[in-house]
């Protein structure tokens, strides 16, 4: 711990995405940190980012970077975090860790503040997991709901935002739409193909004027494993491990924040108004919910925003404990880096006597 | 009928965006028809339209312009087609109509020929009613399979074109392209709101970098008309007015072809592999389903052709009675113009002979 008698925290993988947007929140919450020490890839090093108004020099990953860290927030490729996570925790740090490395490690809990933050506690690794940003962009209402009704089933479809697949994805989507804005295409089999080109980036499709059902990986029997960790993880969050999940996610032209319908049903009756009044008072959750007024959550204004944003409130016509909502959720700030601040703070007021005891 | 024993078509809203699509489909199609004779309002007569390789004048829609007609395909507003498709049809011509007005009138069948052709036969009012383009875009899949395996429920979230709106539709999605094209916008509240303005054409939210969570006009409980349709219709067309149904329809900035994530649940247990052969040899219907080789239907390959296509088959992790499914289909093709022009031709059949007996 610094001399102040706050602690420090690394940033692992500060010049990414996701880095630049905890960077950013860094600047923006309660100053609870000591030192912050910006940590990359060696190639990285040397360089200077602005965190909480200084510049502060970008060091080299490395077993010694973590000498005095109390807590190091990664967000790196998954392989960079299987090796390095155990090293820094090795070192005496407490990783928030956001890659999938360990998210279902039984020995690593997968942390949401505002729904499990009890499960921070039992960390035998010196490791905790941020969930993936799909997941977090729905499950702070979910929980909520659940916590209130008890889910009994989710069915799930994903409208996800090319910054999911890192600067690549945006990069992807903003030079395709340079390609097909002023044109006439999409009406045509396979013109937008050819107006893009067979470079379509981190995606295996065109994703400008174009809808894609596949992010991640081939899992079995279909699935890709964007499907299964909104399942898995969903389910670990919540508690349920038998919960039935069933998820469909598409990549859609939209730059930041992650959409998302549920089907959502729950042990018993339950009412729009019941549900509207958990969601308007749960924490970290906003209601917008009038479509009369022409009031639902869209990402053009969700987007840079902290919470998870709920309308389209409706009950299953057919099914008195199903309800419909709408969800967004900014993937790369309550989706990501946000996520992962909460989780450190709250490790932090853990160490500085201001929560509960630290296990590591 | 024509002298050539063909029977004549008139074409009611030649001059529109699905108008347009049924002029190229029927230079496409067999050629059933004598003449084609095209209408539309008093403002757009006297223009000239190419129809299976001849120009032909569109006339105004006056009762007299039915005289002749065997058959009018109307594709025009709810309120437009409620005054004059009764008038076509006291004037003898069996009218197929792509409005709302009709579909769920107990009178008038709701017919796709690949699922329901056996309800054309009833129809006392002269009139059959083509679904939406949503249903449409759909049904035929489903059809397919609950033919086999017997649907039990339907969870269905929409990914829906902009020219399910019409001509503005894909003009405000254009015109906002070529304004949020080759910037940075997409990453702050309310940027892509500013730099399109408030003008957001006939959607309630800009579309362009956006996904909008609302299709239609508000009905009650918060559900929307494009919602209540879907579930509607899908129970006509299927036959099976207490199937449970929930629907979430979101707008995308896509020009033509809808998508939708399907969560269906079926008597009982089903297989992948059972799926897929009914898929792979229903008609009307492209099983394109092999991620592994990055093979699933997206609307930038499926525009502009006629089948329903359909991928990313799954069965639910959790309930071997239902499948979960994607699926794409041309909203003015099969979602409009082709399924009018189909039923259109089941009529023809009958009036030639070719087909069931005329029951009007």
């Amino acid at each position: 711990m610094a001399p102040t008698g706050k602690p420090t925290l690394a940033v692992v993988g500060a010049t990414g995405a996701v880095g630049a947007v905890m960077l950013q929140i860094l600047s923006q919450r309660a100053d609870v940190w000591g030192e912050i020490r910006l940590i990359a890839s060696p190639r990285s090093a040397g360089r200077k980012l602005a965190v909480r108004g200084q510049e502060v020099e970008v060091v080299a990953l490395t077993e010694d970077a973590f000498a005095g860290v109390d807590v190091a927030m990664f967000d790196v490729p998954d392989e960079v975090a299987a090796e390095w996570a155990p090293v820094a925790a090795a070192r005496g740090a407490v990783v928030v860790d956001n890659s999938g490395a360990f998210r279902m490690d039984p020995e690593v809990p997968l942390v949401v503040p505002e729904v499990n933050p009890h499960a921070l506690r039992n960390r035998p690794r010196g490791i905790v997991a941020n969930p993936n940003c799909t997941t977090l962009s729905m499950i702070v209402a979910l929980g909520a709901l659940n916590a209130e009704f008890g889910l009994r089933e989710l069915v799930v479809s994903s409208y996800q935002a090319v910054s999911g697949a890192g600067r690549a994805g945006v990069e992807t989507l903003r030079a395709q739409l340079s390609l097909v804005a002023g044109t006439e295409l999409g009406t045509k089999p396979g013109d937008v193909r050819r107006a893009v080109g067979d470079d379509t980036g981190p995606f295996p499709e065109p994703v400008a004027l174009n809808v894609v059902p596949w992010a991640g990986s081939l899992r079995a029997d279909g699935w890709s494993s964007e499907e299964m960790k909104v399942r898995d993880e969903s389910r670990k969050i919540l508690g349920l491990p038998a919960l039935p999940v069933a998820v469909t996610c598409v990549r859609v032209p939209v730059v930041t924040t992650h959409s998302l319908t549920v089907h959502a049903r729950f042990q018993g009756e339950v009412t729009v108004d019941g549900a509207r009044e958990i969601l308007a008072t749960a924490p970290g959750v906003v209601l917008y919910d009038d479509p009369g007024a022409g009031e639902f959550p869209t990402p053009a204004d969700v987007v840079g925003t902290d919470p998870t944003w709920v309308g389209r409130v409706r009950r299953a016509l057919d099914d008195p404990t199903a309800l419909e909502l709408f969800v967004c959720g900014d993937n790369l700030r309550k989706g990501a880096a946000l996520n992962t601040a909460q989780i450190a703070e709250l490790v932090a007021a853990e160490i500085t006597g201001h929560g509960g005891p630290a296990r590591h």
